[in-house]
Parts: structure tokens; C-alpha cells; sequence
């Protein structure tokens, strides 16, 4: 079953959502229709003057109407938001995805509301700012983006996973859980935790120095960035990949400790360490996919 | 006494020299002669053909003819190079400045050897790629500068500083040396920890999670950038700047483990008030010059 002359319906109308619809309805699908609820009017009307949906109707419409349920809301929703639905999903629904970025207890919780029609899906694109007026038909192209079939998955349901996304234009990974949750733990979610502290450990600081903000050039600015985010994303990250993010930041504070204890060679030798750690990272990393 | 018809030595051709020799020709000043000094033959010849310099000279001529010495080598030659080219000093030499990113120390050292014409000069500014070819006229066009007097530092020399950063399009910020130390290890110095730290947190972890590259997106690029720098710049920040240091990144570790112990409602308003931070430090601190 192709994407084509599917309905797809899209619950939570912000940056991922709105974009994720955007690049559906551009991707020029045979038939495929894109449907969109939000409880906020102003994100429906947005999307729909950005053309990042077809038509806006209720969550109960959207469950009703859907062959592909994609859930964008905040993850501290996912599963109220998913049991109002549920009861109004018709048989015509063959897959759910979730755009959370946890997958082990958040996937387990809507597995067992959705069934095997539930596979998560997360692409690593975003920015710090949310809401629809920020969203972006292209913020997916040349992603990559995790798909994540749970042990039951419907294979129909894997398989539209991996259709959306090359429709996205991204890159599919398929992972488990478990593994899913360790790897965004150091990619995504522990450079959120350090730009939070940096922020918060400058900032303190600056009332009792107020000349700080002029020792803050561009190192500063980038390394912070994530901090710009939306608090709600971060403490939800936090409280749904709290293990593995916890061994994250623990080995992390190990290695500033490391810094501190180190010896000037010692010390030159870290830093080595850590830009070829880095090159292989981030360079280099397109070539790993 | 102007910058112009000033002779202007600098020692060490890389980013910063030749950065700075670059935009002192642009600059127009009337008789003002840039000559530039480095042990590596290439760096000369780069300089010149860049017209980052005027003309190349020896260490000892660069001392001998200078009104106006600049010591842009890394903070771990700058005493040694100092005492080098101390005896071969004229009457004319009115100010020497550094351009390390650690006044504390280094410049009781510096001090020590230029007596009263030495004063700290830092603007804050930066790759994290360095050498001549990175050199850019423009690189400290609207960045703030820190001058660094020392108690004894002569009232001329201070004041040829302020001209070198109009001259540079850069804004002054004058500071004591124990200050300056302070702010630099929150807003400059610390990041670079965190980042070389992130960097090797998830390297280390891919050996055993090979997927973990998967998992980098833009939040760990950006906040992973200073990691790619020069080791031997983090080592010699590390090695002379380690008391303020020290103590930035102990807060910096106290904030991520207040983050593991949080309840989610506590980390929202931690997230909450990192983002309030990071506006004013970032966002806002152009206003606070």
C-alpha cells in the first residue's frame, strides 16, 4: 500500500507537524491527503494559509478519517491524547507514528493503546523556536530520520513509515527502542543539557559580575543555542529518557573532571581527543549513513 | 601620539596577527607601517601576499623598529619570545600588547619584561581554524575588545591601545586582569570545556554504539564547534586561566546533576530560566556595551 490516495492526518500543528504536512502536500502524492487538528484555532489556520494541510477538523475526525495517524503534539500528550482518539479510529487505519524524539516507555505506552499499527518515527531536524509559523517544508530533506517498529509492528505499518520518510526526503534508520533512546541520549538530548548549564552557570554568575555578557562571543552563542528551546521539550526529554540521558551527562561530567585533573601535556592531549572525536561526529558522519 | 606614522610589530602571523595587521593597513592611518615577524617562512610569505603586513622582518628587528609591539603567538611562547626580543627593544617602543585570551599570570609575566609600556589587549573574536589563510581584515569589526591595564601600565601606552581597537572597528572594554580572567572562563573558556567534553562523551560511547553519529544533528554540531579548535589554544587556556575555570566548570557541573535530580516540574522551570539566561547573555547583550 503507497502513501498515494492515503488520508493522512496530523495532530499537533507546530514546527514538526506543520512542516512534516507541508512536504506531504509539496511531494505531489497522487491523492494523498493531508488532515490536520490542533485544539489551538490559530496553529489550524495557520497551517492551512501556509499550506501545510488540506483541511482542518477535530482530533475524533482526524482518528476517524485517517490511513496514517501522525502524532505532533508534546510527548507529555502523546498517550492522553491517543486514548481520546482511539475509540474513533476506523479500520481503514493501518499505521500510527509518533514524532516524540523517546521511544522506549512513550513507544510502549502507545503501542499498547495503538497496537501493531504503532511505529515510531523521529526525524533528527528541528529548530529552537516551535509553532507553526516556523515550520518548513524542506526542515526534513537530507535528515536522517529513525524509524522505530516495536517488537509487534504490523509490517504494513513499517513499511508506510518508510514511505513517508523518503516522501519527506530524509534518510531512514531503522533501530530499536532501546537503542534509539541511547544514541539521541549523546546526540540530541545531552548537548541540550550542557547548553541549558552553560546558560544558567553564566547567567547566575553575571549578577554578581554584570560584565559577563561581554566575555560572551560566538563559542558561547552556539554552544547555548539549544537553550533557546522550548523548556517544555527539554523537561519532557528529561523525564522520558532519564536513564540513558542520566549516563550521558554523568559520563560528559566525568570528562570536564578529567579536564580539571589533567596535567598541561594531559590537557593538550584531551582536547586532541575530543576534535577528532568531533571531525569523525559531525564531518564525517554523512558518509556513516 | 596617534597610531599613525606608527611603526606596528607583530609577532605570530596566524589567524589573529594576521587578522589584525589586515585590518590596520585597511585602516587608512596616515604613515602607519605594519611589519610582522614568524619563525614559519610561510606564514611571512602569507601575510605579505594578503597584505596583512607590509613588510617581514626578524623577531629582534621587529623589537628594534617598533613603536607599537603585538604578540599574537600562542600564550605558551609569549614569555620566552618576550625575553628573546626584550634586549634588541628601542626608545621608540612605546606599548606592547598580547593578544592571549589569559591577562592573570602571563601578564605579570609580560609585565615583568616590558615594565610599564605592557598592557592587555583581547579582542573577542575567533575560528576555530587558524593560520594566516584564515586571516580576515574584518574579523574584529564590531566585536568587543577587552584592554587589560595593569596598575603600573603607562597612561600612553593605554591609550594607543584604545586607538589600536578604533582602529580595528572593534568596541573597548576596559577591565583589570582579574576580572577579565573571570568573565573569559564563563563566556569563552567554558564552552570550550563543555564542548571538547560533549565531543568526547559521545565518541568515546560510539566505539561501543556505533550509531551514535546517526543520532548528531544540529544542536550537537553547534554546540560541539569550539571542539574542532586549536588543542594547544585549550591547553594554554586550561594551564593559565585554571583558578577561574575551575570554578566555572564546577557550577557548570553542579547545574547538569541539578538537571538528573529534578522532578519534571523543577527541570521545565530549570529549562525555563536557562532559556531566560541564555536571551540576556546572547540576545541582548549587544545593549549592554
Amino acid at each position: 500500500m503507497p502513501l498515494e490516495d492515503c488520508h493522512v492526518g496530523i495532530l499537533g500543528l507546530g514546527l514538526m507537524g506543520g512542516s512534516l504536512g507541508g512536504a506531504l502536500i509539496r511531494g505531489n502524492l497522487s491523492g494523498l491527503r493531508v488532515l490536520g487538528a490542533d485544539l489551538d484555532e490559530r496553529a489550524c489556520a495557520g497551517a492551512l494559509e501556509k499550506a501545510c494541510i488540506h483541511q482542518a477538523v477535530s482530533a475524533e475526525e482526524l482518528a476517524a478519517l485517517s490511513d496514517i495517524l501522525i502524532l505532533a503534539v508534546p510527548p507529555r500528550h502523546m498517550e492522553s491524547a491517543s486514548r481520546t482518539m482511539r475509540p474513533f479510529a476506523s479500520q481503514k487505519l493501518k499505521a500510527v507514528f509518533d514524532l516524540g524524539s523517546v521511544k522506549g516507555e512513550p513507544g510502549e505506552k502507545l503501542e499498547e493503546i495503538w497496537g501493531s499499527r504503532y511505529v515510531g518515527l523521529h526525524p533528527m531536524a528541528g529548530k529552537e523556536v516551535g509553532g507553526i509559523a516556523q515550520a518548513e517544508p524542506e526542515l526534513f530533506r537530507g535528515a536522517l530520520c529513525f524509524l522505530v517498529p516495536r517488537r509487534h509492528s504490523d509490517p504494513l505499518a513499517v513499511e508506510l513509515g518508510r514511505e513517508m520518510i523518503r516522501a519527506l526526503g530524509a534518510v531512514c534508520s531503522e533501530i530499536s527502542p532501546e537503542e534509539h533512546d541511547l544514541l539521541v541520549a549523546y546526540g540530541s538530548h545531552l548537548p541540550m543539557i550542557t547548553a541549558a548549564a552553560l546558560s544558567m552557570a553564566a547567567g547566575r554568575k553575571s549578577r554578581e559580575f554584570p560584565g559577563i555578557p561581554r566575555a560572551v562571543a560566538g563559542g558561547f552563542r552556539d554552544a547555548t543555542r539549544t537553550a533557546s528551546g522550548m523548556p517544555w521539550l527539554g523537561a519532557d526529554v528529561l523525564r522520558y529518557n532519564k536513564k540513558a540521558l542520566r549516563e550521558a551527562v554523568r559520563e560528559c561530567i566525568t570528562v570536564m573532571e578529567a579536564f580539571l585533573e589533567a596535567s598541561p601535556e594531559e590537557g593538550e592531549a584531551l582536547f586532541q581527543e575530543a576534535a577528532g572525536w568531533r571531525r569523525e561526529l559531525v564531518e564525517e558522519r554523512q558518509t556513516r549513513w
